[in-house]
């Protein structure tokens, strides 16, 4: 049994979800492992992890479109503040929300000597802050 | 230290919560690990996965209407229109967001030969999409 | 390779966020391992785990307002009630719900002999009952 780790750097540009599948998959297969365990762990508070469809781009945008809805950047609703935390800007607090409905990390088997992910998973980091970002993935394998 | 994978099929009939708790601790029995870590990763993007309660069926059910009024398929709301992605049916969207908000992964330790799952854990396959499919949980399984 | 397991008791005085981070990293540190992977999973269906900014205390209070205002407790909306599993009062259902929409479980890579945390992230035990519990959460760690 042995294990490796990494780090991958996703540059992100604003709201949105970043596609990093290919980048994991050639680094899972310069491992070589036949059978594991690969698990990624974004090391931020305002973006977060997903894996969804990479097969109709429209996916991705309905989802961001769907999280700006449900966490409104706008701090009041009748009258009443939402968020308390406004100092680092009005994406910030909805950012952190976004972050705990979604995944800081993911974990997937390794089958066959690749990932067990379906014909039409991809993995995402999706940023919630509007400026662009340049965020950090921790990636740990085990397996052999 | 040693490894194993499997893979479960799990047979949905509609949305809702399809427990596969007794599959997966009977494989893990079977493994004869007294310690270790068990991951599980639904290979689709239209459902997820939780651990929830299982004593009473009403959980279930009432966490099933809290997501269908949280993400409606209807795609109007005050006029403008919810999603563009809708080819797939007017579930296939709704389904996307639902497994975004819920779970892809579990991992959970294997401690005295068992799941360390709380007294009333089971874990559910969340089925998203209307029509009956064929689920496919990879798992993986690494101890002594 | 080697691995060890441990169990975490946190006393929470009703709903909102406890972290836990320190106890984790201590404990992480007395395994010795230089390279790694933690998995943290709670035992529990009305409480959860998140990991978020442990700056400032504002944006954990602002989290627990946000929850409460996306799960009311107040079952009836509309005149139609929201909840049918009512028995264990009325801050039950919400809580099922609230741990469904973050996580059970946590797992980290271990980099340089300590958790791959970024400079923010805290790990937090999300308390969704009113009452004061003790919440158990279960431990693995894998690694050299």
């Amino acid at each position: 049994m042995r294990q490796t780790v990494a780090e991958f750097a996703i540059a992100t540009r604003g709201k949105g979800l970043y596609e990093l599948t290919d980048e994991v998959a050639a680094w899972v297969k310069a491992q070589g492992l036949t059978t594991g365990l690969v698990t990624l762990h974004i090391r931020h508070t305002s973006a977060s992890l997903v894996i969804q469809e990479n097969a109709d781009p429209d996916v991705v945008r309905d989802l961001e479109t769907f999280f700006a809805r449900l966490v409104p950047e706008a701090n009041s609703q009748n009258e009443k503040p939402l968020y308390r935390h406004t100092l680092e800007g009005p994406d910030d607090m909805p950012a952190h929300i976004r972050a705990a409905l979604t995944q800081t990390q993911v974990s997937i088997p390794i089958i066959n000597g690749k990932m067990a992910l379906g014909t039409w998973q991809g993995i995402y980091v999706f940023e919630h802050r509007r400026q662009a970002q340049r965020r950090l993935v921790a990636a740990h394998a085990i397996g052999e």
